[in-house]
């Protein structure tokens, strides 16, 4: 067997809920590294994590840390990307960025292996990770977006807090607890932390993900609509999202609906479904089979069910689709873009 | 002051979670009894419970226990309700019905007063409650219908444990309890109590409310469906449904779509909303407020908020509507209701 490449290889945000799972993906795959840096905040530097059974000691994230680097993984907020990810590019090294930094810049590729692997090529040196509501949406759309077109989504999401970070989902634990056993809570960081009005969201929904922009949609919303055309490749498809928090840690869920190009038989649109790579079609009404953010968590695939034909629109279907956040949604879809980049190096 | 007419009540279901509300209501609202019968099965016969300070034995529900009754609340179940009903009109009863017993029923009115209150005269002897996830829907969309007429609905929704009765309140906090002490729980009623396969509740969400048609859609989705055409008396409207369970204890949300007829200014949009009996409208992005399930819990009000032109569809909007289940999506309705029907015999 010929020896593999091995690459220099930077994980950016390491103590935050999606690089844990980077880093737990990285060594669970066997990811041909050469060495790793573990870079994080200030606050989180000299703390020591474990990658295969050794100790390594997480950096300050400054843009000398890039020297020698090849691949990047960045999910540490947008400033952070904003500020390291040209420095990490001025030193020869390919980003993978999950935040929202360069997601809409014409430049930057914005993938999801399933549906748009070959934009990866056409990189300036950072690659986009999308939105997590969008990547389980078009993963899940792609298929059928190829057999028959697509012209419009109107989507509702059932987010988990684990989308907000490790204090969301600590907070969405405490307040459950406070509730069960006094009767009362008191918020303090979701909906958005650097906003000031809070609400609870144990035992709850909360309409709100993100600040809102002046159209009355959130950004959220407007990222679900912006970028799944930007994925697609298609800014004729409309889309219209409303983006909901509810007090599940790990998988989102979507009730999506979708108005089609063409006719379609819905035995075929399940076989498309069924065969599409990644996607598990957990569909059968009979037996209470559906898919479940509760068996979701820890994987990596997007399931798919409860698909069925518009009663008012034959050209329309309705479909629910759940996926890990910090998997699919993010961890596991960055991975799939640095082994693809790995791949074509080889 | 002219002596009022009192009436002879009975209340069917009065230890379920509608029915307690139901009771609650009669004595906040000082509905004008004479006599009140407490009626339920025959596990709960003999119990007491306290009306106005008095105390009332709740007597098993028969064909007999109607005799001198003039109004019956039913929230028993739709057994039940298919059972004494049509005893109770035998007996000159008139019935509301708070199942789905009759709501279909060519013959029966199905009512929410803001929408369609003048129906209620030609009953037949019931009169029937709509659906929880009906009612708050039509409520808050009639005045946007009588002004600009709709054309389509899309609705995906997010309910209350309270809406599957008590029973579902308890497992949904057992579960919570489980999990966040041990990790793990084990699921025994939810989603349908009737069928064999149980989904956890806590920390998840189900899309499966009422069990499943051939069309894959579920009966409380084809309820929202064939519901709204029947009370807003208008066959063409056409609505699609995903119905979904949340861990909330109190009070359901709805992310809706609407399309309408005529091209319509926003803010008399919000001004309709705003004007409109029993909505509160609460709508204001910059300061983070919309409505929250956690704060429509006790209220009888549908509260509006997250209205929104689309932006691929100048003609339709978006809109957050959430109330209390038991309360206007149940109990409220239903007293209402019982209300109108004292004022018109007065």
């Amino acid at each position: 067997m010929a020896k593999h490449k091995l690459f220099n290889v930077a994980v950016v945000g390491a103590t935050g809920a999606v690089g844990v799972q980077i880093l737990r993906l990285l060594e669970e795959r066997n990811f041909p590294i050469a060495e790793l840096k573990v870079l994080s905040s200030a606050r989180s530097a000299g703390k020591v994590i474990k990658f295969k059974g050794q100790d390594v000691i997480i950096q300050e994230a400054k843009p000398e840390s890039f020297d020698g680097v090849e691949i990047a993984l960045f999910s540490a907020g947008g400033d952070v990307s904003r500020e390291l990810v040209p420095a990490a590019i001025d030193r020869g090294v390919i980003c993978i960025d999950n935040t929202s930094a360069f997601r809409m810049d014409p430049e930057t590729p914005l993938v999801v292996p399933e549906v748009n692997v070959d934009k990866i090529n056409e990189h300036k040196g950072v690659i986009a990770n999308p939105n997590c509501s969008t990547i389980q949406m078009v993963h899940a759309l792609k298929p059928l977006y190829d057999r028959y077109g697509i012209s419009r989504i109107i989507v509702s999401t059932y987010q988990a807090v684990s989308g907000a970070g490790v204090s969301a989902i600590n907070e969405m634990l405490r307040q459950s607890k406070d509730i069960l056993e006094t009767g009362s809570t008191k918020p303090d960081i979701l909906p958005v932390s650097s906003l000031p009005v809070k609400h609870q969201i144990a035992f709850n929904a909360i309409p709100q993900i993100d600040k809102f922009h002046e159209s009355g949609f959130t950004y959220e919303e407007l990222k679900m609509i912006n970028e799944t055309k930007k994925i697609m490749g298609d800014d004729s498809i409309e889309v219209t999202a409303t983006c909901v928090r509810i007090p599940v840690v790990y998988g989102h869920s979507e009730s999506v609906y979708v108005e089609l190009k063409s006719d379609f038989d819905l035995s075929e649109v399940r076989s498309l479904l069924a065969d599409a790579p990644g996607i598990v079609l957990q569909d059968n009404p009979a037996e209470q089979v559906y898919p479940l953010a509760s068996e979701s968590a820890g994987k990596n695939e997007t399931f798919v069910g409860r698909v069925r034909r518009d009663l008012s629109n034959p050209r329309a279907l309705n479909m629910w689709i759940v996926s890990d956040n910090l998997l699919k949604g993010a961890a596991w879809n960055a991975v799939q873009i640095a082994e693809y980049i790995a791949i074509e190096q080889e």
